[in-house]
């Protein structure tokens, strides 16, 4: 994994100049407003779904530019969720990738609107003219991500994740609620990468779904095993919280060997979903891996 | 005006029907969400921004069935706007459409979350395949939308208001601050109803930007007027409220009479833009002169 570990740094890298582009400058009016957007994307964060992206791109041989664009997007709307997530009457969390959560560094009203305006301008990155992606592609690369952010996506497993606080759900309703909270925006953030260079045909669409469903879930399980087995410096954000909420996690109804042995057979059906890819989909193949191993 | 109050309520009618088809169903998971995106849009609202579609529509001659679909998703921005606006850290306002807010009847992360999904149905709508509009049309429409909606646009301006409270704006700040909070997604509910059916040229766009930027600012300068003038039962919404949180408003710049002679100034400005449209343009001028009427 040392080419695979050099390989996310210098993703990581591109990433953070890409979106430093893409989002407004600090020094526009409405400034504290900007200032918050950028602090909230900028400067941290794995940028998982960014890899996923690119890693699909380069298994159907998208263009990079064009993946480049997509991840952006998928990541400005990941990151929009996380400032809203953290608000006081959401999540009510003080520390995000090792930092004050936007609304404590700035205030509530901003860091609505900051996650409001990271959440336009993601649409409005992915619906400007750009080289490398037909008008169709980029459509129906919009109406996924949007269908993926909305009600029957993330928003949605938000809302069942807060009705769910303090109840006990057995595996079918936390699986239904993580595929919604995490899941659509990880599958979104596959299929915009492999749709960046054009519509993939049905097979590998069909293929990459089965490969972000694995791989969406087995991160779910492994973020209730390190939020319950890491301290909070290490793991950048308050830990052990979901627990002390009355959560469900899997770890209500698993323990954490049987948890790391579930993710290693989710991983193991993402590895079989993209094996026909051969070494393109090596970096798929790389990403599951490492969500079983990673340690933060 | 007898004929233009009924090709209003006619329009109201086809919207709610239209918004209704548009928005998840009540009884699909999450029923709580879906329940309050939906409390949040239907039953209510003057409409305006979707008027305003359906006359820039008719004026270049769109097909309707377009237009009406350009106007839900503008509609659904201008919903979501209104949610996240009433919230405690933003407005906190307990009173909108003559009915609790969402907030209130429901919770704050429940409106939260109706207000991103929302949010995101907007661009779902616009993106997904339809009839009427080709591909680099519905591009242009989205990326029109997202900046209106962003903090160049719609954001932006509530992030100049929120940082203008108890202080004292000149006319340019106010226009400023105006021109940005509820302008841009007037300006965008006019090109986009306008681009329903096909691009239109650069002429037409520019002629309709005046229209809209006179509109815009004609309708806010007679919200101050009536929020001063009208008692909360007539109004919907909590009355005098503007002046009572310290908010710069028109009258703190000039007097009712001077405020009712400025509005009808900026709309002549916009009759006079939409002149050459002939006949077609009837509905436009309408609204123009229908906004320095109103009562409510």
């Amino acid at each position: 994994m040392t080419d695979f570990a050099a390989w996310s740094r210098a993703l990581q890298a591109r990433m953070e100049t890409a979106l430093a582009a893409a989002l407004p400058d600090a020094a526009i009016a409405p400034t504290r407003l900007h200032e918050a957007m950028r602090y909230a994307v900028l400067g941290g964060g794995k940028r998982v779904r960014p890899m996923l992206a690119f890693a699909a791109g380069e298994a159907v041989g998208a263009p990079l530019p064009a993946v480049e664009r997509a991840a952006c997007a998928v990541e400005l709307i990941h990151a929009y969720s996380l400032i809203h997530d953290d608000l006081p009457c959401m999540d009510d969390d003080a520390l995000r990738r090792g930092k004050p959560t936007c609304h404590v560094r700035f205030d509530e009203a901003t860091a609505l609107l900051a996650g409001d305006a990271l959440h336009s301008l993601a649409f409005e990155l992915l619906a400007a003219p750009h080289a490398g992606t037909d008008a169709d592609a980029r459509l129906d690369m919009l109406a996924l991500l949007a269908r993926a952010a909305g009600s029957r996506g993330m928003c949605g497993g938000q809302a069942v994740d807060l009705a769910a606080t303090g109840s006990t759900l057995d595996l079918a309703e936390l699986e239904f609620m993580h595929i919604h909270k995490t899941g659509a925006l990880i599958e979104a953030a596959v299929l915009l990468g492999a749709s960046a260079g054009g519509l993939p045909d049905a097979d590998t669409r069909a293929r990459l779904r089965r490969y972000a469903h694995g791989v969406g879930l087995a991160f779910q399980v492994m973020d209730d095993v390190l939020d319950a087995e890491t301290d909070t410096a290490t793991l950048g954000k308050t830990a052990g919280k979901d627990a002390a909420q009355g959560k469900a996690t899997y770890l209500t109804l698993m323990s954490v060997r049987e948890a790391r042995a579930y993710a290693t057979e989710l991983v193991e059906r993402s590895l079989a979903a993209v094996a026909p890819f051969g070494a393109a989909g090596t970096r798929l193949a790389d990403i599951a891996r490492f969500i079983v191993e990673r340690r933060y």
